[in-house]
């Protein structure tokens, strides 16, 4: 399952994590490292203090014209110079979930600009989606970006910009993970 | 995870195999008789002929409209009339999954009436669909069908309809399981 991707917390790990913050909802173990891992949770992976678990998918919300602004101007993780990077897992309550795909895509895009807000931000900050409901695990999607030290307050600005979205309304729980690639 | 279901082909299962026609692509091994387990695949339900997993998850396309009408007309699996079942993996081609979440829904509904269609069968073919392709199985989804006998020629009105649409010319594999439950 090339599309699964493990997030392990504990002390060990290519990542080290700087700060761990409680955005809403209950907490995550602090842990002093993250290591990821391409592979659904198995039975080493799930030694760590904590360990989540995520899979990449076709895309659910981009229309033609977004997916052809993001492909133009969006790179690639594992960037040279992105050293920093952040984990930030959440979950949107069930009125969310019960809602239909026409309402959900109005309140993500037409009401939060949730693509167009990301699309300011590119190429500077990378990121990678991985879908975790469907798994019955405790968060709904794990995000992971990746960008230079340099623009972290851009990304700080991103997050700023999504967090007083309409969609952000039906996430009850997120926690911010910053981190940096050990040297 | 309890959205989890695994369909076991082998000789034993509570349903047994009247009928398994390979529509398209590669067939699958014949077997007398399936199980369908509400579990992930294990190292028990792995021991049959084969085994196909996939998982219910959130509507993917229906508009709030539609879903009202679906909730108004449909009725759940296990009604006691129901002891024919139909058990459909398919694959739909890479250009289906290239695709934007819009050109998706244009051609699943817009053009070729999927929810529409299917309303038409309601109550009479209840129905459960499941996501494969996430996991990477060999389908990308598993329908699993359920009606009295006195439907079964209301049913196959109900594929011909459905492989006559555009949506169809996407699906690269499908094979075409009839069941009946054991007395």
């Amino acid at each position: 399952m090339k599309n699964f991707y493990s997030f392990v917390g504990s002390d060990v790990g290519l990542w080290n994590v700087t700060n761990q913050n409680t955005i809403v909802g209950s907490a995550l173990e602090s842990v002093q490292r993250i290591e990821v891992i391409n592979s659904p949770l198995n039975k080493l992976t799930e030694q760590g203090v904590w360990a989540l678990q995520g899979f990449t998918s076709n895309v659910r919300y981009a229309n033609r014209n977004e997916i052809v602004k993001l492909q133009a101007a969006q790179e690639g993780l594992n960037r040279n110079a992105s050293v920093c990077a952040a984990l930030i897992p959440i979950k949107k309550n069930a009125q969310w979930w019960a809602m239909s795909q026409d309402e959900r895509r109005s309140i993500f895009e037409e009401q939060s600009h949730h693509t167009e807000i990301g699309l300011g931000y590119l190429p500077e900050i990378a990121r990678q989606l991985h879908h975790s409901r469907d798994l019955g695990e405790q968060f709904d999607f794990i995000t992971w970006f990746e960008f230079a030290p340099e623009h972290t307050e851009l990304f700080n600005q991103l997050l700023a910009q999504l967090r007083a979205t309409k969609e952000w309304q039906f996430v009850d729980r997120e926690i911010d993970i910053r981190l940096e690639k050990k040297a």
